[in-house]
């Protein structure tokens, strides 16, 4: 029976890991993306099971108490976490799990999931995350310091994933998170093998 | 400085490996190959060096003895093997260095460099194997049977190898080992990611 496996894909904000992620996803049916849940209100477009599973507080620390969650943190005084339910029953159907997290998260789910593949899409440079961070409208000089002040900090920790894939080029780092997969999938213990009675 | 990472490809006599090396090299400059070492006598349009070196069985027990082969075994009454120092003077060039040999030396060089990137090539079932080895003219039922045998006995071990491709169909199996080497040079511990200093 096919199991599928957890893909961390991580890294610093602003070096491109949602569109490297949208990019894998739409080019392989065999991923699907985990759903997280998080306490923050719902904004307009948003639908709750799609964007995120909006929760109570309660239920969140609920869950927490129950060891629910593969990675949760809390962020401008709202929880975010990824149900660990979701995530198995999906790989139980043999599709592999995509998680675009934060790199604290990342750490924790590598921890829980000794088997997830996990991925850092570095920056070429720091000089090239400030010209991408300031292309998104950051301007501001005080939140552009922390933000790479925070990236440095987060690329010292690239040596704790099982890969690195630096994002210069977008259609080489795509190609390169790609062949990572089709490896992944090579793994002997994962593959099957013609066996003596046949 | 980039270091070269030692390749091993094997898998049974018959399933096609070295076809796939072939093409792999073909299309990877930072691909080279291992040259290995035979006692038996050069045969007509062999080039020293080049097909094999050519060494007498002096020199080669000479080499067993000061341990300079990554793997060796004897065959038909001739030694055959590869000398690690070529490999490592290849390695220190930033070059990987593709291994393409039989089952029992792979599993001596994952012993003796546990750093090497192991590929088991698999038939897609032992009956497509029997075609393939009929396809080559090898139509004695004795030999047929002792090289089936032999086979199964080989794919048991797969599981000892990091990952394993079947060889159903040639332009898949290229492109899956195209990915493996891809992913390995991915591997967090061969990235230069930025430094703090930039």
């Amino acid at each position: 029976m096919k199991q599928g496996r957890v893909i961390i894909i991580s890294g610093p904000s602003g070096v491109g890991k949602g569109t490297v992620v949208k990019r894998i996803m739409a080019a392989d049916p065999e991923l699907c993306f985990s759903v997280s849940a998080t306490t923050r209100a719902i904004r307009p477009g948003e639908v709750d099971g799609v964007s995120y599973y909006f929760i109570s507080r309660e239920r969140f620390e609920e869950m927490i108490q129950k060891g629910e969650f593969l990675e949760h943190a809390s962020y401008a005084g709202n929880y975010y976490g990824t149900p660990e339910p979701a995530v198995n029953a999906a790989l139980a159907q043999g599709k592999s799990v995509v998680l675009e997290i934060e790199v604290q998260g990342a750490l924790q789910v590598m921890r829980r999931r000794p088997d997830a593949v996990s991925i850092f899409i570095a920056p070429p440079s720091f000089e090239e995350l400030h010209r991408r961070l300031a292309g998104r409208g950051d301007t501001d000089p005080e939140s552009m310091a922390r933000r790479l002040r925070e990236a440095k900090g987060e690329c010292e920790l690239a040596k704790e994933y099982n890969y690195t894939v630096i994002n210069d080029s977008l259609e080489e780092a795509v190609q390169k998170v790609q062949a990572i997969l089709t490896a992944e999938r090579c793994r002997s213990r994962y593959t099957y093998i013609p066996q003596k009675e046949e």
